[in-house]
């Protein structure tokens, strides 16, 4: 079988570090070209120092991709409205695309309403969202892919299993945690050491965009329209995402039944583990693509925990971003993860 | 005035060196006793060395306290069991008691559910729970007071202003975090730096002292009872706590009217600040006595998070203490705070 | 006594909001007027969360100090090249000036050599470098000072006591390290979270302004000219910095005697204090206005390891700075300290 | 060509982990055997969660292994004297072994004078200490490696390219500065989160056991006595080691030919990496086997510093320890690494 060639735009950022290093380990990639904004020129190797990769490969323009013949697949790591700025020249070229911002994640009206990067509604149509644990079976081969949010899939993979028994319009509070390279390679004041050290805060309370990217998808997937009530946090750590769920309910909650309903649905799943006791730690997933789950029913039986934890670098963008790749090229879900 | 003669119990402890911090600066506090149970020997600014004290004080056996003529006040930083071993002995030198520990804080019942140590009744009338801008007007003057714990001091400083609002048995959903300092000087394999440091994990999960803490003062001072669903967490920091409150309700929440009802509250506070706007961050009142509260009414008005965050070693223990004997004595409230 | 009317220039950054908080507590000062470049418009206490200061500051524009008709002294705590821009019209004010940044802190032919900001030779007159345990007696009190560096005051406390038996051209190697806040408030990429948490790293190797600072001194205080390796890291913590100082020798060196040699200089000394035994840690001086010294002779007797532990922003900036304000205005100099 | 049957001593400390990690994706490792003092009963990825590994491995008393017929390669992660105490018994079943500790790093005298483990003289012959880049040429594949400390690693490594440059009974300066999992799992306060964190503190100055070690193999290698300065840090990071080692020297340095001298040193060097220019960041080796090295000519030319990075839980323990494995069994040096 031939090597995917690959092409990755945004290289230098950390989602684009992240999947270099995935990808140099994986059987069928062929990395032939790797773009990038700034610090054009010299090799990823000398930008990367921990990469261990066998080719040698010059950081060049991302637009200097379009000179480039036979290309398969375009890993986009640029921030919203980096992709679709060249989106039209980029489709010429054949190849699929998996993007991994924001950007082909919402429908029409949401996108407006969270996102201020302009989309064709043509453009919209050659993308679908895909969170390989819980759609992967609609995939269609012959288009690209958005790949989903950190926050998005660590509280998607926390409610899905339980979704067909959330109420419509059903308040679901989500207190997350998310280590600083969430933001990006960020030269804000908040996100310097001095700043982010020591300290815990929040931000964007109430106001996030992964929230409607969760209301999205449990939606087309169960028919409940859910109110997400999302909390982030700036977590003093690099990486990581604790989202813990909480679901209230006047019936009784059965922990044996719903730890039941998650083993079901996460029977054959490669990267969900659903604890049988306890609550999982960052630490527990960090530099791996799993999530893991624990389930607690509150006292009184009234209230449900669930604490899903994923590493947001892996699991959370490139990770998921290659387990998509697999998935759109017919190869084993997990090869080379 | 002549000054308070002092004897402080644990001094060795995180909770003790702090308060020994905040006396050595205190207009009206003479400390003549400082007492451990290992370290014996030593003068207490050889122990600590960032300490800036006066007074020269070699750290004894708290035991040897007993050889004291003339005491006033006792401090005891002493884990749980600790005062309670040598209270009777204690108590016949007439010096009031302040006791940071977790042995006088909850009535009988509660008490031998959640605490081992053996406390006997009378004992525990010696003893009044005293926080004081929730209850500093009822304090009696020839009674012992019992610290209030760091947790529960966030919690109901976010929770007192709307108490009175509150349903019977209603579920309030606490997400809290707390640096590891809350832990005492542990040699327990968890609160090592390897194992804590770069992670988040969540530990006695609906099943937390301080929550029953929580729910007798509200009681007390509202009459409702709650059921306080408290999800705590190691933070990998070494001072500040974080309580996220979730609130549920029906009727929409109105922010102008709670925010207003917590400014009410707290308008003669020293330690406690209300924001106008946004949500606190643990560097705001890190080494400091003070508490900062915001409010933010969740979209669609049906949950209110109350945001609440103190340093546990000052404002959640030495801090308050210091405070506690301030209004024991008879002192301004803030005095050297 | 009349308390001194005192201005603050930059009092948004980090020795800023350091020196605010200091002079808050210190009986003699009256701040009377806080300039910055951005943030203008809010009181002080808005921006500095745990600020506790009784009186409502206003930031406002640095220049409009100018329009203050009774001023006694003026903190600069600008960036280079800050206070130079606007001096001539300040000096007119005239009220003593304290100048936390380095460009009053060399000679001129060094200064040329080391700093871009461009200083006139008058204005170099009206400066003194003032490190107060050792030149504090030739303190002119109708100069300006020229507060010292932060690296550069942990090295020169630890090598003046034996500045005179130092050869000539002898070269000593200082590895140092230091929190990241000595960076500012940074928006640098390599300041921030991500980057430099979890890391250690060096720069300005061999070429940090801080080491000619060193040799000045050390020159004027013992006529040697000495040749400072200095290899400073980044390290990831907020505050403090730890400079291990390296001399060899063929003739062996006797602990007993260094250790005297340093007890007698600091002898009467507030800030400084040198252990009898073991080396300090940065812990033992955080938020202090202290110095502590541990000394070493290495097996073989031939290498002498000085190690010298410092807070930053306090003995290294604005605590340091509130010392020279005490000796230019005769108060005890660790008043409010 | 069959696979290694393998087994682990001690699989539940950090060392052990790491190895378990590294050997689950080695293709020539069959591990069928994981033991340890505590912890007994649970499978390994119940206990290690963030583990990929296929096999189902119990995890075992160590001194289990003697039930099992046929194993081909021990690999001994335990604490110093846990080998030595079983090693008769092990020794007949003619398994190689690879041993983590100290207890058979230093020759006869120096061992007596640095480590408490009693070792029989004919236990120390049967093993070789292979540091692979410095002595791999030497190995004697009927014998068993003792497998080089963390900090000797990485001084060993920066110091071998010159070594026969060196004098004899030079003066070596190196500060370092290592990651808090170098104590291993660890209940000591001084490693506890709370003591580490935002802290540095240095430990075991000039008298550390790796540095015996390091003047032994380059005494070994070269014929030169030095005499290694070694001043050890407590680096608040889970991860990695910095070693910064100065030489002095009369005659001037120059850096062209040092480099050279270098990159000729590890010209085929998997694991080493020379800078061409700057100095090396420990984020640039963590979860890394590479040793990476920069080399910097002081001002003035009379003092070289060379510094040293490496990951001390890869290359400098379980990395390393699996190269070995790779070239006691005649395969790729980089197999699995």
């Amino acid at each position: 079988m031939k090597k995917i060639k690959i092409g990755i735009f945004g290289v230098t950022g950390y989602t684009g570090i992240e999947l270099l290093k995935i990808l140099s380990n994986h059987p069928m990639a062929d990395i032939i070209f790797v773009g990038a904004n700034s610090n054009i020129g010299p090799y990823v190797d000398e930008i990367i120092p921990n990469l261990k990769i066998s080719k040698r490969l010059k950081i060049r323009k991302n637009s200097e991709i379009l000179k480039i013949k036979k290309i398969d697949l375009i890993f986009s790591c640029l921030p919203g409205g980096g992709l679709i700025s060249m989106y039209n020249k980029v489709k010429r070229m054949g190849a699929k695309i998996i993007d991994l911002s924001g950007d082909f994640r919402l429908g029409k009206r949401s996108h407006a309403q969270w996102y201020k990067s302009r989309r064709n509604a043509s453009t919209l149509k050659d993308f679908q969202y895909i969170l390989p644990e819980i759609n992967k079976d609609k995939i269609n081969r012959k288009k690209n892919i958005s790949n989903p949010g950190c926050y998005a899939t660590s509280i998607l993979l926390g409610l899905i299993p339980i979704a067909n028994n959330l109420k419509d319009l059903e308040d679901i509070i989500v207190d997350t945690k998310s280590g600083i390279s969430g933001a990006g390679k960020s030269g804000n004041l908040e996100h310097s050491f001095s700043e982010s050290y020591d300290n815990l805060s929040t931000y964007n309370v109430g106001n996030h965009r992964h929230a409607p990217e969760v209301e999205q998808l449990i939606f087309k997937e169960s028919g409940k329209k859910i109110n997400l009530i999302m909390v982030p946090h700036l977590l003093p750590i690099k990486r990581g995402i604790m989202s813990n769920i909480y679901i209230s309910r006047k019936t009784p909650f059965n922990h044996k039944q719903i730890l039941k309903s998650f083993k079901d649905y996460y029977l054959d799943s490669n990267f969900v583990k659903v604890l049988e006791t306890g609550l999982p730690k960052i630490n527990d997933v960090q530099n791996t693509n799993m999530c893991q789950i624990g389930i607690k029913v509150m006292p009184q039986n009234r209230i449900l925990l669930i604490s899903s934890v994923i590493d947001n670098l892996t699991k959370g963008a490139s990770g998921q971003a290659v387990q998509n790749m697999n998935l759109l090229f017919n190869l084993e879900e997990n090869l080379g993860l």
